[in-house]
């Protein structure tokens, strides 16, 4: 009954309800399910509860879980596990799988290799498309896909590409060698995670081919894993610009004591960098000494030009994330920087000489020598937002690095030097 | 010869070509592509070369490419042209396409309506799946994808939805309502895009069905169209988080001033408000008056409270972003920040004291005024800054507005007063 009910929902809600159950309904109801769905959802329950599952049931149960898991999924699995449980795995394996499952938890994390799966469909480019369609029926349902297929030859070298839609929309005597896509587009098993998922947005694949250093097909990258990598990818990059030392783990997931520890080395090393505002301060005091008022002045031109800076950083950063901006443009963005600093400088500058001057009576000069820094400071910051990411680039630093709390840092030493220099001249202190 | 070549290119490559080709020559290449290929370059093309193209072939070609476009592909296109360029499209159009053109022109910008496709395979519950297979032969075509089919029942409405995988891998004379997934998922015309991104993460679509107001299948959403949808929602968060207005138009193709438009809003609306800051030093100068000195940490401070408040801020934005964080999780996340503020403020405060009062040789009592000032932003930071992204989702603001340029200035505010009142009662000013 409650199993009936079950069987015909998504396995992605039946995850979802397992998130619910108590551990030990959910064991009860994981082993009344059929192993297929078994499986399904297995892959999609958060690690913890897989490893409850795995700890619980029988070397048979687990077995018949690892066959009807696809493989990057085990791999996916295994790499968050501890060492017990991924041995317990291991052994109800057969030689060959053991074999494979030790070469692929040992690709890099980012790679390729550690997001492909091994389950697709290949075919031979002498093959009729109507045999190609009785191979995909003997052996596609433990494809992970078979929308779209991959010729190879003998050595398993990659040949070309089919779509099922091809398949089924030509003739049946046609073969395959003359309607194979043969400009294919594939990736290494070394290859970025980051470098993949621009292949997919770029050509709209649904799958890729990943070869090996011989150019043999040895698995796929499917688009359900590429979009959760595009997240992460998107994750890893807010966490960057906010000075967090990036964790794929979820917010809630994880303790205030490891939220704490990603969080202090940055707010240290940019506590530091920002006593040297303290020193030019210092240096200055006799400007401060004779103009007091001076002081209200400096957080507004500090954020006002952190907020300049942070803005150019932004979007240099997620233009050159998504490829649309790329190191050699680095003079077009200083001059389009240039020409913005320059607007907006003017444009804030002024309504801060009018409000300061007409609405607070503020004297002349104090006046001027806080619109003129302003000017400044906002042309300096966009200039240093929009050139530091690229430079960071260039440098095989992350970009992403160089957003708010780093451009903030700088922009406000500089915000500092400007305007005790144009106050000791302009008031003669 | 150079059509021979380039027919055999992915027709991505070809557009990316196009980009680099000068206006000529592109007309000539353009002209000279089996009419196939040339709509599907034409859909990869920027917006200004469409334009182009358009306004130089002749209504003969325009239908030829209309032909062959997918629909949401037409729309997007006709989007984004000026009126004159659609009048000269929509009149080598039939009746019936002119009337779904303006019906499709008018969904919301971000509703499933104005992203889906009408292209799909649909398929009745009664149809064998020799005959639903025969079906697709003989529409497929024409179709976006095949790899989902549709089964509607006489009025349209959505009744079930059947794989080409299913389909191939299920015996000949099966009844598709014996084999159909019946608890399908779907959206409607109205559904923000946003939402539908999530739905297509969560169940790992490939695309998803659209009906209308009376369930009645429309269109499908396909999962590249998805994928740029993603970027495109994560850009707007970016730029929101950054204080910019958001923009899809990439950075380099955007002029100086329509950058600066952008900048300058949120600018404005920060730097009036840090003028709070000014206020509250004022009011306090003759602390400053007398222990000159606290003015050199306040850079510090404010940087030190703005980066720790935007660190908990982009953290809680992207979790609500991507589902991990529900407006139900706000004590949660209150609990969570009062311990990591706890934290992070004791390691900095203690390490700023240190440095003080050991190596700088501060005084006393203004190294212990500016630690427990420090200790307390730290505390606030962290708790506004995890806060205030949830109250805006509540209160049906985007809380990707509240973010470091936002937080910083409250903070800055909060922190001079921390910092004001501390001093007067420690130092008995
Ligand atoms: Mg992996
Ligand atoms: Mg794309
Ligand atoms: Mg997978
Ligand atoms: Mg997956
Ligand atoms: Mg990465
Ligand atoms: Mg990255
Ligand atoms: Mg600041
Ligand atoms: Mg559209
Ligand atoms: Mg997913
Ligand atoms: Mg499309
Ligand atoms: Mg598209
Ligand atoms: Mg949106
Ligand atoms: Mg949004």
């Amino acid at each position: 009954d409650v199993r009936e009910k079950i069987v015909h929902m998504n396995v992605v809600d039946i995850a979802q309800l397992f998130e619910e159950l108590d551990h030990q309904k959910l064991i009860i109801v994981f082993r009344i399910l059929p192993k297929e769905i078994a499986s399904g959802v297995f892959s999609y329950i958060p690690n913890e509860l897989q490893k409850f599952i795995i700890e619980y049931i029988t070397d048979k149960e687990i077995k018949n879980i690892l066959d009807e898991l696809f493989f990057d999924d085990t791999i996916d699995f295994l790499e968050e596990m501890p060492s017990n449980i991924v041995k317990k795995v291991i052994k109800n394996t057969d030689e060959e799988t053991r074999k494979l499952i030790n070469q692929f938890l040992n690709y890099p994390e980012d790679s390729a290799g550690s997001i492909m799966t091994i389950e697709f469909v290949d075919l031979k480019k002498e093959m009729s498309v109507r045999q190609a369609i009785q191979h995909i029926k003997e052996t596609g349902v433990d494809k992970e896909t078979i929308n779209t297929c991959y010729v190879i030859d003998n050595k398993r070298k990659l040949e070309g590409v089919i779509s099922i839609r091809k398949l089924i929309l030509s003739e049946d005597s046609i073969i395959l060698k003359d309607i194979m896509e043969r400009d294919v587009v594939y990736i290494n098993t070394y290859d970025d995670q980051e470098k993949i998922a621009s292949l997919f947005k770029k050509y709209d694949f649904l799958s890729m081919p990943v070869v090996d250093q011989e150019c043999r097909l040895v698995g796929i990258v499917t688009i359900d894993d590429i979009i959760d990598i595009i997240d992460q990818e998107n994750t890893e990059d807010f966490q960057k610009m906010a000075a967090i030392q990036p964790s794929e783990k979820e917010y809630l997931k994880t303790s205030s004591l490891v939220l704490a520890k990603h969080r202090i080395i940055w707010l240290l090393i940019l506590m530091i960098s920002a006593t040297i505002t303290g020193r030019i301060i210092r240096k200055y005091d006799n400007v401060l000494q004779s103009v007091l008022v001076l002081t209200s002045f400096i957080p507004m031109l500090m954020d006002t030009g952190g907020n300049a800076g942070s803005q150019s950083s932004a979007l240099i950063i997620r233009g050159l994330a998504l490829g649309d901006i790329n190191l050699k443009d680095v003079l077009k963005v200083l001059w389009k920087e240039i020409k913005v600093g320059f607007l907006v400088g003017l444009v804030l500058s002024s309504v801060n000489f009018i409000r300061l001057f007409c609405f607070e009576k503020t004297e002349l000069l104090i006046s001027v020598t806080v619109t003129i820094t302003l000017f400044f400071t906002v042309l300096f910051a966009k200039v240093v937002g929009g050139i530091l990411p690229i430079m960071a680039k260039k440098l095989r630093i992350d970009p992403a690095i160089m957003a708010s709390p780093l451009i903030t840092t700088i922009v406000d030493a500089v915000v500092l030097i400007i305007y005790f220099s144009i106050a000791t001249w302009l008031l003669g202190i």
